[in-house]
Parts: structure tokens; C-alpha cells; sequence
């Protein structure tokens, strides 16, 4: 079903995330290594946390008429600077297109919120797998022409279907995971496949309202108002790197229904605004801690 | 494709809106008109809108034990209470499944938003129709299952394709329209045949950034917070009953094409709680705004 | 320095706060008790809360024209109805001027925005006293003219220091506490002398980092959003009921000294939004929940 | 009434604010200028306006082991890199307090949270008069113990009572104007004695509702969402560069009333953050709209 024009062409640009220990010059250092080599810069952000004293950087800028291949520039970096500064940087090029696959149980909001904009090309990325431990959603997935895998999870056959799971994903060359409202909890062994590559969607606004229920909870303590938290998923449950959060009021006129209805509205968009981070390489992640540029 | 089991079943209710200038008493009689005939009061919202003089109402109740018979209700009501206390009144039951058309033209976030509330049996509602002034979105419509007309409007064809497009609405036994990024202005004669029932939804904070381009001009300001408003179609063009309007901060690092992604989430979010609302049947118009119960 | 003209002068009027076990025709039986009685309804509200199935509904009337006499409305509505319905309620008139008192520490912005909003004539309220574990902010309150009071608390004089508080508080005929960044914790003895009528300031969005250094928790947690939470103080800690919440945006660029800064802002706005529902009497407390008219 | 401790000692920074058309290596250079000299960069902040091909940096670094004297940092800045890249820079030192004037006319609210940050040490400013066009909040400046100058404004003696306004100013080297609630129009000769120096707080959402009472525009057109902005003054009525903005939400229970006591907690706080934004020097300036850096 992807009838519906991409929203725009660009041209091949790299991207690099940087951290590491701060120092004085870092800053000069990288943009006089992009400008003596003709990299034309068309963003730069970067911070520093003056407690922990880390530098963060992400700078992207045009390949054209940049001196170095693109095969080479990740070594020509390591060595002329990253390994000096004890950089830990990722590299990443525009015309890269990430694979994602997408985990969901029988909620369909965040699936058909993914699958919208996947649709009308306002997202840079292909999603050649749906997994699911129902089969609820799978006329879903068909009527967008996604590949749909059911694999129901018992406690008994957990370790063996989430080992079937790793190599689908391996075989459909999975960039990442976003779990789309889905009610399993993945082992640390899954996990640790994909470091800061499974973005989930908690129903509330963490910490509060951690593990099953939130809204049933948020109803009990009677708050004022409800929120949606998209993370990275640790081997700590609900205690990832947040990516983003959003809230939105309710009051006792507000049943649990009425707070479940409401935080629909709230997961599916603060889901999807963190994929399209993750998407763009504007996040990283250090101590449990996000910096996301803007 | 509506596969998705739908959210809830619901016994039939009555739901009765009303404004009438504001007198001593009228809530007492119209509860009580309800006590003695036993019907079992669900929810009740009134508003006493103090300046104007004028008091409005929205109560809902079950039909199962209601002495009065379903289809007598409206005229019992009228006789006793309606006529005396110069009453508007509209009456609907639950159990009607009011009948919506969406027009559209080519982007598509509005509608995969409602089209995946509706299949996932969110709303109670039929959408047998979408019109459309461009082919653009067809193959969505397909793949929802849903019968999509396209009436190419031009200067001159205008005041023949709207009367097409009536015709077909009519036979459809639409009840109400919603226009869902649908960019031509409907004619004056058309909006008087649905007063009160075509919704839009205006890419701006209104009265701000009113007409076409709105997010042009709203970086062009500079503002620090774009907005979305749905409202009800009047014959002046943006300037009906605001039904929710809902904001996102942006600032001087957003481009004209980030306001529009951005507005995006806002514009479906808005438009599908506005259309939420208008099938609850909690919003009443008087004197071009609205009164939206909880 | 009560030297700017209060905003409004009232009538004098009723206001009645009721919640009991939810029947048929508790409406009608109260609307038509006031209009019996010629009582001008000036605001009605009510809710119905199904699942615990309590009937909640505060209503305000004229007493101008009132047949019973004002001090004999409790003793009438008691036994023609209140009994009968198994209502808790209380009666307040606006005529009634009610005396707040002030904990302070050493932070001045929840106390300042108090102030200036008393000396403004914002509310119809007296402010007789301020009392301090410090002597800090006794400038401030001689400045507005208050009396301050200094209880220095340690371990070993805390219940002493208490009981002369609550002394004062009585000789000062004090209806309700406001704890403006107070950064005590009362004692179950205390607190049972004022049920519902101590309000607290949370420097967090709770049930999210109850207890101390909510910032710090805040930041390290990482989160992107920051609140504020004013409760009824019970005798468990950060756990009374909810009156008012509201949030704001932050991300890694802020220090935990940046959160403070902007949590100040929400602090004073939400405590002082708090104390003018309760003022009101627009807050009925049932089950560690409350129910805010609007 | 200085009585209260301020909040933090600071070492003495240099703070520059540039913006200049864009090329390659600006930063580079403007960060090897610093670095080779030895100046600690603690805060850097810079944007690209594409379309305008404008370059924007906000830089602060230690002054303490930095190689050029204060005194020629400027020259030295501009003849090694300003000239040459056709910058428009401005040059501050957090040890320069700057010298703020208030303008009021009756509504206490934003003078009261202007003072009580003053006085509690929240901000690096010094306010030495305050100038209105009544008598009214005469006793909120002396309580505060700042000098309060009365000129009552006509038709007639317009010209000459800001004549005499400015006269005041400059022998108080005020080095910026905030109309806390100054329900004047200035005059264009005013305002350009200070360009971008007069900061207005707007009570609406700009650019809807400009001009006299916004409040009671919007209750008249219904909005369901209020607003207030932060502005630069220019020649042009509510249509300077915007710096801040800040929204609540309302409904048709609000009456005019009621938008107008919701609005003063938005206009305080609003304005506020944008004092503190001027004071931090975090805002520049261009072709009417404002870059400000976080």
C-alpha cells in the first residue's frame, strides 16, 4: 500500500554522534576537520554536561563534494580524532534506510499510528516484519502488505520463541524494534541484542505508574493529569532512557475507560515522535540518560 | 477490514440536549419529568450561561425501564415541558448509528486517523462514503473497504459538482460530514444544507493565522506555539463554533516544513476529538459557540 | 498593606457541598428544595461517580430572597432531606471570610505569590499569621504586615512546637492551613486536627518522586517533563488527595538547578490555583480522591 | 527589602551574541579564537537559518585565565574575526548588572512577580524606579523600596511626559524597560531610544487578538484555549518580535471574568520568563523575530 508520494528527496548527508570526556577545543576540532575537507555543515548541535563533564555532538553535512569516501571516513575519524579524544561516535548515512520491526499484542492504535505515516512516506524507513504474540492484528498487517509472525508466548516456550524471534530479525537485517503497545515483557537475553534499539511505549507518565495497569492506578490515586513515556528497553523494566513524554488532563468526571481512551491519543504520538527521533539519529544515549537533539 | 472486535456494547439511551432562555426551576422539572417516568439518569451536564440568560442541558438516560415508548418520548417531552419553557431540543438515541461522510483531497493524516479509530470500533459510527476533489488518497480508501467518489472542482463545475456531491450525501442518509484536509471552501448553499454538522479542522490556533497557509505565517511571526482548531462549518469562511483547539511549542530552530510535520499530529488529534465529541452528542451551538460537556 | 481595592463585592450567598450513596432523584429533590424556597441558583454542579456509585454535587444560591433564614438552612435541609439521603455535607456562605495560616521555610516564591495575590484582593480570604521553622522570611511577612511567628523544630521539641502551633492557630480562629514550601513534615496528631484543611505544595508530578529532592530524582531519572502536585495533607506522607497538577517541559540541557527554577514557577501557580478552588468550596474529598467543580 | 540571600555567586563570564550571513567554518573559527586564548567556553549555542542564510551563536566563557584583557576583547574580536565575516555582534559581562525600569499602570500582578524574584535574588538585576501612569501601586513600590515615579498621561501632554520618562531613564542608566501591565501605547520615538530594549507582556495569544481586551475577544469567539506573549515593543502595535508564549485552556463555563483571572497567572509568568531570557542575554534579534538559545 505504499501508493501515496514520499514527502521529499534529499541528498546523501552524514551523520555523526559523538560523546565523550569534555575538553577544551573538541568543538573547533570536529568542525575544522568537516571544513578543511569540504563537508558542508547543515546542522551541528551539541552539549555539555558540566557535571559528569561529557561532550555530546551530533553534526550532519552534505557527502557532494566532501574530500574523503564515504567508505572512509569513519576510519579517517577514528584516527585523526576520535581515538585522541576518546570518542565513542556512530556514523550514519541519509541514504541508509533503517529496517524496523514492529512487536504488537491486539491493541491496534500505535500499529495503524506507525502504519499511517510509514504509508504516506513521512518516515525514512521499511518495515518488513510485524511480530505478534496474538493473532489479532495480523488484517492489519495484511491490508498494508506487512509481513505478519505470530508467536504465542507461554512461560514455558518464552526463551525458545523469543530465539526464533532473534533470527527472524537477523534474517530480515532489523535495524531496530519498537513495541507497539505489546503486553510481553522481553527477556535481558533479547534485550541485549539490541542495545538502545528497542523503543517501547510505557501508558504513563514514568516513573510514576511503573509495571501493569497505570491507568488503573492513576484512577486509584486520583491525579489530575495522565501521561505516555517512549523509552529504550533495558534489562531494567520501565526503566530505560526516556526519549519522550507527554501528558494530558483528565479529573474525577474521568472513568479508567475515559483515562484509557485519552491515553491512546497520548501513546500512539508520543510513540511515534520518538521513533521519528531514533529515525533521524538525534538521540544518544549515555547513563541511562537520553540527549536528544532538536 | 472492520475485523477489530469493537470496544463495548451498551444498552440503548436517550439523549436529550436543550437551550431555552434561563428561568428558575428548569432543571427540577426536567429531572423530575424523568424520575417519575423512571428513567435511570446516566449523566446529566447543565450550564447557565449567566450573561446571555440562557441555560443549557444534556442529560442521558436508559431507555429499558422508561415509561414513555421510544418513539414517544420526543413528543411527551415537547408537550409537558418543551413548549412552555421555550425549549430547543433535539433528542437521539444511542442505539443510532449516525451515518458520516469524509472529504478529503490529498493528505493523509486525518484520514488514517479517523479510518483507524473507526476499524478499531473506537467510534460509534458508519462511514459508507469519502469525496474527494483529487484521486490522491483511493487506494486508502480501498484498503479500508470504504466507497470513494471523486468530484474534481474547478471555478467553473463548482455549484454543479457540490449539488452532485449533495445528492449523494442524501442518498448515502448521511448525517454528517467531516472535512479532514479537505482544501476547497464549500459553498455557502452547501454548509446550510448540514447547519451544524460539517466539521473541519483549521491548521492554526484561530482567530490566529485564519485562510490558507497558516503555518507560512506562523513562521513568518515567529510564534512559539502553532495550534490546531476544529470547528463547525458556518457560511464565514473559518469563523464557525470552535469545538477543541490544542497547541505544540515550536521555536525559531523549526523550519516552515516542521511546523507542518508538527501540525500534522495536531490536526488529527484535534479533528478526531472533535468528531469524539460531536457522536456523544455533548456539543450544543448557540449564538456561533459552542457548549462542550464533559 | 492591604492597599489595592479588593476586585469584587458579592452578594451574600450559600453554598452547599453534599455527597452521599447515589439514588434516583437526589437532583430534583434539591433543586426543588431552593426553588420552593425562592433560592436563585446561581451555580450548580454535580457528578455521579457509577463505579463507587456516590452522588457528589455542590450547589450556590442567592440568599437574598431566601424563605429560611440563613441560620436555620443547615438545621431545615438536614431534616427534610440531608437525613433522609444519607448526605454528608457542609454548608458555607460567602458572606464568611475564612482565616488562613502560612508554613514557611526558607524558599520565598510560594509565600511572595500568596501575598501579593491577598494584598491584590484576588481572594476573600484573611491571612492572621505565618509561621516558620525559620526566621528567614520574616522580612517578607512584615513587609505585608502579617504576624510571623518562628517554631524552631528539632527532633526532640517537635510535638512540643506542634502543640503551641496548633494553640495559636485556634486563638487565631484559623479555618485551613496553606503549607507554602514548608519543609516539615507534620505529625498524624497534627495533621487529624485540620482533615482536608491542610494544603501541601509537592515539588513533583506524584505519585512520581514523592519525598525529598524531587528535582535530583527528576534529573537523574532523566525525564522529560517536570510537575507539581497540591494535595490535602493525610497522615501518609505525599499521599492525600490530589487537588491540582500541572507539568512543564525540560530536557537534557537542564541541571538539576534549572528544574528548580522552573519547578518554582509551577509550584507557586499550582499550590495558589489549590488554594483558590478551596476557597471556593469547589472541592469534595471522598476516598484520598477529590472532585473539583469548575 | 534586599533581604533575602541571592541565589548563587558567579564567576565573571564573557557572554557574545552573533549573527552574521552564513558560510563555512564560523564556528570554527570564532571557537579556535577562544580556545587559543585560553577562554573556558561554558555555554555555546548556535543556529542556522537556511533560508536566510543567517548564522546565529551565543557563546559565554570564563574570564579568568583568558589571554585578552576585558577591556579589549571587543576590539580584539572585531578586527580579527568580526570585520572580516560581516558580523553584528554585542559583547556582555555577567558581572555587568543591568539596570531594569518597570512600567505599570493598576494591575499589581506582574509587578508583584517581578519583585518577588528581585527580592529573593532569583535574577542579576537591579530595578531602581518604577514608573506609572497612576498612583495605584505607589504602596507596592515602596513597601519593595524602590522609587516610584508618577506621570500621568493625556492626549495633550503625551509628548512631553516621555520626554521627561526618558530624561529619567537615562539618568538612571536603565539599560532595559519591562511594561509589567502598562496600558500605554509608547510612542515611536520612545521605543527607539531602546530597540529591542522594551519588553511587553501581551494578555492574548499573538497574533489573534491584538489590541484592547483580548479577553473579552475570546470569550466572544469562544476559543477553548487562552494565551499570553512576550514581546520586544517596536514601532508597530503587538506585532514585535515574539519571545515568549504560554496557553491555558478555558471553556464556556469561563465567563470574561474568569479568562481575565486565568490570564494574569499566564502574563506573569510569561513575562517573567522573558525578563530572565533578556537578562541571560539568551535572545537575539532579527528581521522581527527572535533566536533563543536554551
Amino acid at each position: 500500500m505504499k501508493t501515496i508520494k514520499p514527502l521529499r528527496e534529499k541528498k546523501d548527508t552524514a551523520i555523526l554522534l559523538i560523546h565523550c570526556p569534555d575538553k577544551q577545543g573538541i568543538l573547533a576540532t570536529v568542525t575544522e576537520f568537516l571544513n578543511k575537507n569540504r563537508g558542508n555543515i547543515l546542522y551541528l548541535g551539541q552539549h555539555v554536561d558540566r557535571k559528569e563533564k561529557i561532550f555530546y555532538m551530533r553534526v550532519e553535512w552534505e557527502l557532494e563534494r566532501f574530500a574523503i569516501p564515504k567508505e572512509k571516513i569513519g576510519e579517517y575519524f577514528d584516527t585523526l580524532i576520535g581515538t585522541k579524544l576518546e570518542m565513542t561516535w556512530t556514523l550514519n548515512f541519509s541514504e541508509n534506510i533503517p529496517k524496523m520491526a514492529l512487536f504488537v499484542s491486539k491493541m491496534p492504535h500505535c500499529l495503524f499510528d506507525i502504519l499511517a505515516r510509514y504509508t504516506a512516506g513521512e518516515w525514512n524507513v521499511e518495515i518488513p516484519i510485524i511480530i505478534s504474540n496474538h493473532e489479532t492484528l495480523r488484517p492489519v498487517a495484511e491490508r498494508f502488505g506487512i509481513d505478519f509472525y505470530h508467536f504465542p508466548i507461554t512461560k514455558d516456550n518464552k526463551a525458545e520463541q523469543e530465539a526464533a524471534e532473534l533470527k527472524l530479525l537477523k534474517e530480515n537485517n532489523i535495524d531496530f524494534v519498537v513495541l507497539a503497545r505489546y503486553m510481553q515483557i522481553l527477556s535481558s537475553d533479547f534485550v541485549k541484542n539490541y542495545p538502545n534499539k528497542v523503543i517501547n511505549i510505557h501508558h504513563s507518565f514514568l516513573p510514576a505508574f511503573a509495571g501493569a495497569k497505570p491507568y488503573h492506578a492513576a484512577h486509584e490515586r486520583g491525579v489530575k493529569i495522565i501521561g505516555a513515556t517512549s523509552h529504550y528497553v533495558t534489562t531494567d523494566l520501565d526503566a530505560g532512557p526516556i526519549i519522550e513524554q507527554d501528558v494530558t488532563r483528565c479529573s474525577h468526571v474521568d472513568t479508567v475507560q475515559n483515562l484509557i481512551r485519552k491515553g491512546r491519543d497520548l501513546e500512539k504520538i508520543v510513540l511515534s515522535q520518538a521513533v521519528y527521533k531514533h529515525l533521524q539519529r538525534k538521540i544518544l544515549v549515555f547513563k541511562n540518560r537520553t540527549v536528544v537533539f532538536n
